[in-house]
């Protein structure tokens, strides 16, 4: 077991490193983690924008070690999934853990985050990482598998016509896992840097402005934007679909009649498939490396924050 | 084949009855109907408020008798589709006619409609009637198939939770063709004939009060409001669907985020399958009647759009 204090990245209206935060105690349902990399994610910028009620460590995105807990798992590297759930309630019943009604987020709420040593979560929600999987590729688990959720959310075809708004962090995921399908997938750049990305992977990049309007039988929005979700209306054929890969952060006017009327179905989609992410990576079947935007050490927490909050910035690992 | 001038409910920014209108003349493709019923729709309603760019001659739901046309035609009573397609685009070869990229659509974008003595339709829209489907049951085929859309947009099982929210004309079929499938539904109403006519066909009706928040898995929207779909979002559960089944006078705000975290799904649902409306309404199997409003003569047809739009009516039926 490790000594009684440890860094920890606290937000609590500012944002701080704590270096002198008890190390968690166990309860018997979990293990005790060493964080090795951690990823910042824009829910992370949106919670330092004050956009949740969220007061605590942050940092939901990991990699580590088990050094305490179940024997079989002490010593094994490690990813964890998100939602702590209740096991209780409808959807803990129905196999839907994720959208357990009474569930904690790791760093999002009601239960502490990664970006610091140490991380106490339910042995149910860790999943060992293969060997091969090294931890710069491992700490990309959570996203990935986020992005492998539009292919819960929604069949995909290989004879969809797929376009990807909004090619950040997550956005470039979900445009390499709807490649895996056959489809036909372009993703909607605004820089360079975007097309340069797609380029590597063989993946058409265009502009806004050349998408031809309602021939996309399926475009993902990972803008986050409202003019992203219009965009996204336009370029949707009728009896196509839309779905919804990040928050937004606020309401805005929605024209639902033309919903209505072309028959177009708009799908929310959150947390995804961990096992099958990781085997994504085992696999080298994506390339998340090439998305690693700088690493900061966990003393340098903020100033990865600020990094990471730069216009098209990629992923920031925090390293501990 | 008729005379040459007949009557017309006329819409061109206002609202008159013109009773010299040429008999429309045929093309190969179309039969010529005298019209015996018709219904006035909310959208009729909403195209006189100026709701459309339409200019013509109004309305869309009817049964006629086949006067001119192909033989084996001539004499039969029918109903017609509204969508009149182009035969040619990508949707029309995808047997999606209703959703054709060129389509006229009857009594509301660019073809005339049914509040009139006759109407000239193409015949591929045309269905003959059953002889024990009376005309005042007929004249509900096309409310009654965007009604069965919704099972064509959504897989409604007999596990699932349904709750109906505007309990109007279309919610009243709604309600009816979804208590089919053996799934739960109740009707949320707001006042007492609602209610009268939910017990009527045993189908629950309870106050928007008494609904416990996030149990649906299915919630049909035929209300046409931002508030009706900010309840549809407060009443579904996570995982569970929305179906649109009316449109919406306006765009207005939409918290996207509870759609994509709660991983809801929204579905617009347009219009239906004539044929499964006749087999329902030959089978008994739906109640049309007890909707009806009022009737008048189509010499009164503005008399009759008045008392379609007041709140509560139901339908209101033109005779020629």
């Amino acid at each position: 077991m490790p000594d009684g204090v440890m860094r920890a990245l606290v937000w609590d209206g500012d944002l701080r490193l704590d270096t002198h935060i008890a190390v968690p105690e166990l309860s018997s349902d979990q293990a005790l983690l060493k964080i090795r990399r951690a990823g910042i994610c824009n829910t992370d910028l949106e919670l330092v924008r004050g956009m949740y009620q969220f007061s605590g460590i942050l940092g939901h995105e990991f990699v580590a070690e088990v050094v305490a807990g179940p024997a079989a798992l002490v010593g094994k590297r490690v990813v964890g999934e998100i939602n702590v759930a209740c096991g209780q309630c409808d959807f803990c019943q129905a196999g839907i853990p994720s959208q357990c009604r009474d569930r904690a987020t790791v760093g999002i709420r009601d239960h502490p985050g990664a970006f610091a040593d140490y991380l106490a979560l339910a042995v149910r929600n860790l999943h060992v990482v293969p060997n091969s999987v090294v931890d710069e590729a491992a700490v990309f688990t959570e996203p990935l598998a986020a992005a492998l959720q539009v292919l819960e959310t929604i069949h995909v075809s290989p004879h969809d016509q797929v376009v990807v708004l909004g090619l950040g962090k997550l956005g470039m995921l979900v445009a390499q896992v709807l490649k895996l399908t056959g489809a036909s997938v372009v993703g909607v750049v605004r820089h360079q840097k975007q097309a340069d990305l797609l380029a590597k992977w063989l993946i058409p990049a265009v502009e806004l402005a050349a998408v031809e309007p309602e021939q996309a039988s399926v475009v993902v929005d990972c803008s986050g934007t409202g003019q992203g979700f219009a965009d996204a209306m336009r370029l949707v054929r009728s009896r196509g679909t839309i779905v919804l890969k990040s928050t937004y952060q606020q309401a805005f006017p929605v024209d639902l009649t033309q919903v209505a009327v072309r028959e177009i179905r708009v799908m929310g989609s959150r947390c995804g498939p961990f096992a099958a992410a990781l085997r994504l990576l085992e696999q080298g079947l994506v390339d998340v490396e090439a998305l690693i935007e700088a690493r900061y050490s966990l003393d340098q927490a903020r100033e990865a924050f600020d990094k990471a909050g730069q216009p098209g910035a990629l992923k920031v690992l925090l390293e501990t």
